[in-house]
């Protein structure tokens, strides 16, 4: 199933996606459940808002495919690599990622994000399925001169605009059959299977849920493959994951 | 003024402090002003909690003592180095702070806190003022030896329980005048007088409002002077911010 956060006529809601049209929810399906107003929104004629806004946070694996380590020059950690992105980065699909003055160079990197669900304390890796609400895209922009310079990561990824999340959130989601896709202003960038993971879903959330309490709506950004690069002004980034959708956005 | 949240008899309120009690509000004076309900509760009978839970963030400054950078073995930074804790490491004071098994090293560290009072983008060191809503106390606790493998802070500082905050949010407080003082289990450990800082209060506002939008109840971390050091099972932690208040934590 496939849920979105909409704007239509100044109201926001949750919808399932239903052959082109949007199922208006009662609420949000993360606390609400699935009852409906009975209400139908053309897709065409809604707005589709970033699927999730954390509670508390985004946490980030870094270095979690073997080929994007190498091409930064180091090896993959063997734990994940956690860092944090602040709830005041995210946007929505078609939402313009602001390139800041403070750098020279802002990339992209596509990923899977799992969506938390529940509250989650350590969580072992057999039963993370039950605190995944499901799965949507993100792009874990980045100032990579500032991630360089700065050596923590907080300034460089949480620039305001820099957590691209959508177009939907998949509630039933197999990532062993799906591969990820990034293309700048239409040419393929970013190209890998998920299956090509370093850590684990299940294993991130049994690591990060040893550290943090994730709360309900916290999203996890689970690692770019190899294919990263900058974005200029006037770029349409296009992230898909087979499955799950395109999220696309313009870039100041 | 000085501005505490607590729990009395299952209900938690803010109240000002007068005189050994607490003058029982309307709300939360961020939002509600100080219209008081006319109660007022002894503080002997309140429970304090964390004066501010963080809708968003709480953003840190590494290194803004001299003499801290030096114990660190490095140079100040030129800039602020800026790190996120999470909301889910905030806890109030007499709150246990728990060691995590994953550290051999849980450190305290005594500082200042700023509590933001409005949305604040893009705000010019004359105009912090207008931002902030008041000053508290906090333990920027850290599990030293992951920051030194994890290479990224987002973990060794981001543990539940690992950012103790209050007792109070202090709302005309004037650093220039007033001193830090960190005590284990009695004993002196920490000194400082707050004129130590290298980036003012102000220009840590100016760089941080300038990467992210800060939201009513963040809270910033202004950095640690020199005589950090471990904590054990069953120490406890008090931090003195003269016109402020203490905050004492025990240690798990």
């Amino acid at each position: 199933m496939k849920i979105a956060r909409f704007s239509h006529h100044g109201a926001i809601n949750f919808g399932i996606l239903d052959e082109g049209d949007l199922v208006v929810l009662n609420g949000d399906p993360m606390f609400a459940g699935y009852d409906t107003t009975g209400e139908r929104v053309p897709l065409a004629e809604a707005t589709l808002l970033a699927p999730s806004i954390p509670r508390s946070k985004v946490v980030a694996v870094g270095k979690n495919y073997r080929d994007h380590a190498a091409e930064m020059g180091g090896e993959a950690p063997a734990e994940p690599l956690l860092f944090l992105k602040p709830n005041t980065s995210v946007i929505g699909p078609g939402d313009l990622i602001v390139r800041p003055p403070q750098s020279n160079r802002v990339d992209y990197e596509g990923e899977l994000a799992v969506v938390i669900g529940s509250v989650a304390k350590n969580v072992p890796a057999a039963d993370a399925d039950r605190v995944i609400f499901g799965y949507t895209i993100a792009n874990d922009v980045t100032a990579r001169d500032l991630q360089a310079s700065d050596g923590q990561w907080a300034r460089a990824k949480g620039f305001d605009t820099f957590c691209p999340l959508g177009p939907v959130i998949e509630t039933e989601f197999d990532l062993t059959a799906a591969a990820l896709e990034t293309r700048l202003n239409g040419s393929l960038v970013q190209s890998a299977p998920l299956t090509d993971m370093i850590h684990s879903v299940p294993e991130i959330i049994a690591y990060a849920s040893a550290v943090f309490t994730l709360l309900p709506g916290d999203v996890i950004l689970t690692g770019t493959p190899a294919g990263i690069g900058f974005m200029e002004s006037g770029d349409t980034v296009e992230i898909e994951v087979s499955g799950i959708g395109v999220l696309s956005n313009p870039v100041s």
